[in-house]
């Protein structure tokens, strides 16, 4: 059933940028796309928004269909329309960050998506559609709010050491820190609390472990 | 000419907040809309997408149709799309701010708007659509950045004194500050400097006139 309009309309999808901290670094969730456009490529999950269904709806029901996953909190990043970001047609797509601590993840591909995998984002394959840029300023925002309690409680898995949570800071930022900077910032932050236990691993002496204060 | 489509399409509109600062206190440029729906009632400034057209340039184009403003930088809100937020289809609007110093703004109505003014942001007249909810995210934005000497370049006027700064601050923040923490935070952004002038009124000492760094 055709749809008619008596001026020209853009198509409004959604995409949904996952980053979990994998080995101590950060990593996004990929989708290989299955059709054309750019059919077998990596592509952050999305797709078309219910012309009923509200922005971040369409973002949960989309990233769930494609790889699996139900998104926790969603952060909108912004919207991105490029004229020619799209050979189908106008698509103007907004964009969600999702954060997911690595030992909750469990992908399953769905929908339009042939496959679904973490990539570490400073070692990803080509992507499709303007989804480098996307992706790149994702990456940025990130940044911007990791001084903030959400980040750890959400990316960091249940429980960790300071030099993992530390490797994981500078991982997301780019950068390397000062050990003794990065505790002092962190104390400031009171984002943390020891769970009691400790991990020992090799010969070294066993290190505390750590989970975020809720 | 219609346009067909085999699946729905929202329409998409961009809406351009401009923020100025008006006798210290922070104020907003809307228009009055001259078309249903919510004729008569004040609105952000903006309207529809071209189909070939970034979103920046559209928010650029709507705002100078609608107030005779050209914008400088352009900063994306978001997109705001709640199914039931315009009565005439679905409609996706993009939200960019702009600010402007308040001694080069020359307002004037055109296009579907019947008026253009400022009004202060704690004296708003009812607003049309979810334009309310949306000028409140945009102040919250705007709070976010007030640390950063971008606001301070765009937002004051050519020249101005510390106590007009303060209270323009202030006005954003919601909350009164200390003169003197003020003053250090002040030096520390290290975004405004003296003009060599000073201005005289009434019976005070004469104050010290100052510009933002470029």
């Amino acid at each position: 059933m055709p749809y008619t309009y008596d001026h020209p309309h853009p198509a409004v999808t959604v995409d949904v940028v996952v980053f979990a901290i994998s080995d101590g670094r950060l990593a996004v969730v990929l989708i290989r796309r299955a059709q054309w456009p750019h059919a077998g490529k990596w592509a952050i999950p999305g797709g078309f928004v219910g012309i009923d269904e509200s922005l971040k709806r369409a973002a949960w029901r989309e990233l769930r269909e494609e790889t699996g996953l139900k998104a926790g909190h969603l952060e909108q990043l912004g919207a991105f329309g490029r004229p020619d970001r799209d050979p189908r047609e106008r698509v103007i797509t907004v964009v969600y960050i999702s954060l997911a601590a690595v030992d909750r993840l469990r992908l399953e591909a769905g929908s339009d998506a042939a496959d679904a995998k973490l990539f570490f984002v400073d070692e990803l394959p080509e992507l499709a559609f303007d989804h480098a840029r996307i992706l790149g300023h994702a990456v940025e925002r990130l940044r911007d709010r990791l001084d903030t309690q959400g980040v750890v409680q959400r990316l960091m898995p249940q429980s960790f050491t300071l030099t993992e949570l530390q490797r994981a800071c500078e991982s997301i930022s780019g950068a390397p820190t000062d050990k003794r900077n990065f505790r002092k910032k962190l104390r400031a932050l009171d984002a943390v609390e020891p769970t009691g236990e400790v991990r020992r691993d090799g010969p070294h002496r066993p290190a505390q472990l750590y989970r975020a204060k809720r």
